[in-house]
C-alpha cells in the first residue's frame, strides 16, 4: 500500500515529498490514517543522523493522532472509525520482564522505534507519523478520547506528555509534594500541566524571563528564573521531586541542593555534552538520588490520556503544514515555539 | 573530670598524649569508661585537617565500646555496667523531621559528631573516643549485647557497620535480590557480611585479585575483579541494588551499567576529587538511580546491632596500642588492614 510521506534521503538532505509502502494489515494490526503528528527533537536528531545509525530514506514522527481505517481478523479493542494514538514503540518482545511489567519503553531486548526501528517490513526500519497513514501492532495503539477539535494537541502527548507522565507517576507525585519542573518547552511545559492536575505543589525553573507569565498560566504556583542563584537557592532543601527536562549539559548541583532528604531529581534528557559531575556530598547529606526515565509503557500511555482527557489537558501547540518542516526545526532549535509544532497530515496531499 | 586521651594539637603534628576534660554527668547523661575504639579513615582526616574546619586540639575516635560507669537521675535505658556503644554522633537538634524520623544523621541543623563537632562543653568542641572515659546523652547511646570477647570487633560497627547497613535496609535488600558491594575496605567488608545475611545473592568487586579469597570467606557468593572489563560485564543488567564504598575517584559507568532496571547505585564515600560525570544515557534507558547515603539514625544503629549479635556478625579486626596510631594510619592509606585497626583503649593508662 502506498502512502504519501516526507522524508529525507541523506542526513545532508532537506526533508521532501516520498513515497513508502505500509504493509497490509496482519490479523493483529490497526491500519490508521494520520491526522496529526507532532514534531519532537528527536525526529529532528534523527533525520540529520546527529545521534549517528539513522537508516534512510528516513520518515520521523511519533506523535501520532489518526483514526482507523481498518482491523486484523484478530483485533478486538478498535473498530473503523475509533480515534486513535501511537507514540513512540510501535513494537517489543513481550517476553521480558519489563514487556511483562508494562513498561515496553525498558525492554530488554530493545524496543521497536516508530521510525528508524528494525522490521521485516520495507525497506527494512520503521517509517514514522510524517505520513498520511500507518500500520501498527494492536499492542501498541491507544484510545483518544478527547474532543475532536482537540486532536491535533492531543499528538504531542503520545511523547513530551508520556515522557513526563511516567516519572511523575513512578515518584507518585501528588497533593502535599513539591515537584520541581526545569525546563519550560515541549516536555516542560506538559510537566507543569499534568504534576498541577495530580495535585502537586508546581514550581517551574526557566532561564527566559520571557516565559514566566506562561509557566503561571500553564499551572505553576510559581516560577524560578534558574539564572538567578539567590531565587534558586531560596528553595534549597525544599522539593519532594524535580523533573529535570534540559538536555543541554547544566550544573545538576543546583538542582540537587534543592530537594529534601530522600528527594530524587530526575533526568528525561540525555546531553550531548557531560553535565558537570554531580557532588557526591550533596547526595550522601541527604540521603538523595538523580536518576533516569524514559518515555513511558504502553498501559501508563494509555492511563496518561484517559487523565488527560478527563482533566482536559492538551500540549500548547502551533500547527503546521509539512512543507513547513524545514523552519520549524530551525524555530525549535532556537526554542522559538509554545510549545510543540505539530503537522496538519491533510498538508501530504497538497 | 580529667580524662587521658591521645590527639594532636595541629594539623601537621603527631598524635600524642593529652588530658581533656569531660563533663560531669547531667540528668540524661550516661559517662562511658571506654574499652576499645576503631580507627576511621574520617579520624585521619580530620585530624590532619584534610577537609578544612578542625578544630584543635582534635581526638578523634567514633566507634566506641565501653562500659557505663554512672548515669544521671533521668536515664532510663542504661545502668552502671551496662556495655554500651558510641558511633558517629552525640547530639542533633530533636525537633526537625529527620529527628523526628530517626535519622538524626540527616539532622537539618547538623548533627553534633562524635569528635569536632559544636558542644558547650570545653574545650567548645567535642573530643572523641581516643580516651579512657566519655560522656553522652542517653540518646545517643548504643546497648551491645555481643559476647565480651567479641566486644573489640564490635567497635567499628558503630560507623563502617552502620555505613553499610543503613542504605541496604532502606533499599531493601534480602532474599531474592542481587546485591553488588564495591570495594573490600574497613566498609565494603561489612557490606558483604551483612547483605549476606539479610538473604541478598552477594557480589563482591575489589580491585585487588588478593582478596578474591577473603571476599568469598566473608560471604561473597561471587567475587569480581574491577580491573577486568569482560569478568564486570558478565553481570550488565543483573544487579538489584550495588553499594560503593570506595572513596576514591573511579569510573561509575561500569556499575550503573550492571543495574537492572529500577536498579540503584548508592554511594557512601565522598571523592576529594569528582568521579567522572556518569553516564545520563544509562540512568534514562533502565530509569536507575544514583544516589548517596550517610551512617545511619540511632534506631538503625541498635537494629544493626542487635541483628548482628542475633547473626554472629563483628567486623574484622586488628587490635593496636593507641601509641601505634601513626603507623596504623599510614598501613590504612595503603589498604593494608584486614579490615579494621581498633584500639585497646587500655593503652591509654601506659
Amino acid at each position: 500500500m502506498t502512502t504519501r510521506a516526507y522524508g529525507a534521503h541523506a542526513a545532508d538532505q532537506p526533508l521532501q515529498p516520498i513515497d513508502i509502502e505500509r504493509r497490509t494489515p496482519g490479523p493483529g494490526d490497526v491500519q490508521i490514517d494520520i491526522a496529526y503528528c507532532g514534531v519532537c527533537h528527536s525526529d529532528l536528531h534523527t533525520v540529520r543522523s546527529e545521534w549517528g545509525g539513522t537508516r534512510y530514506p528516513c520518515v520521523p514522527g511519533h506523535e501520532i493522532v489518526g483514526q482507523v481505517t481498518a482491523v486484523g481478523s484478530a483485533v478486538t479493542g478498535f473498530k473503523v472509525g475509533d480515534t486513535v494514538g501511537v507514540g513512540c514503540m510501535v513494537d517489543s518482545c513481550q517476553s521480558c520482564s519489563a514487556c511483562g511489567d508494562g513498561l515496553e519503553q525498558y525492554c530488554e531486548k530493545g524496543f521497536i522505534g516508530t521510525y528508524n526501528g528494525r522490521t521485516q517490513d520495507p525497506p527494512g526500519h520503521t517509517l514514522g507519523g510524517y505520513s498520511q497513514r500507518i500500520v501498527v501492532s494492536e499492542r501498541f495503539v491507544l484510545r483518544v478520547t478527547h474532543p475532536e477539535d482537540q486532536l491535533a494537541a492531543v499528538a504531542p502527548l503520545l511523547c513530551a506528555g508520556i515522557t513526563t507522565w511516567s516519572p511523575l507517576r513512578h515518584w507518585k507525585v501528588g497533593p502535599g509534594m513539591k515537584v520541581g519542573i526545569v525546563g519550560i518547552g515541549g516536555l516542560g511545559h506538559m510537566g507543569i500541566k499534568l504534576a498541577r492536575a495530580m495535585g502537586a505543589q508546581v514550581v517551574a525553573f526557566t532561564t527566559s524571563e520571557s516565559k514566566r507569565q506562561d509557566a503561571h498560566d500553564l499551572g505553576a504556583h510559581e516560577v524560578v528564573n534558574s539564572r538567578n542563584a539567590g531565587e534558586v537557592r531560596a528553595h534549597a532543601g525544599t522539593f519532594d521531586f524535580i523533573l529535570d527536562t534540559v538536555a543541554a549539559s547544566h550544573d545538576l548541583d543546583a538542582l540537587t541542593a534543592l530537594l529534601k532528604r530522600d528527594g530524587t531529581l530526575c533526568l528525561v534528557g540525555v546531553p550531548e555534552h557531560p553535565h558537570p559531575s554531580p557532588s557526591v556530598g550533596q547526595l550522601v547529606f541527604g540521603r538523595r538520588s538523580i536518576a533516569g526515565s524514559l518515555i513511558g509503557g504502553i498501559a501508563e500511555t494509555q492511563e496518561m490520556l484517559d487523565f488527560c482527557a478527563a482533566h482536559g489537558i492538551v500540549s500548547e501547540i502551533e500547527m503546521i503544514p509539512v512543507q513547513q518542516i524545514d523552519e520549524a526545526y530551525e524555530r525549535m532549535q532556537r526554542s522559538d515555539v509554545k510549545y510543540r509544532f505539530v503537522i496538519d497530515n491533510r498538508s501530504l496531499a497538497g
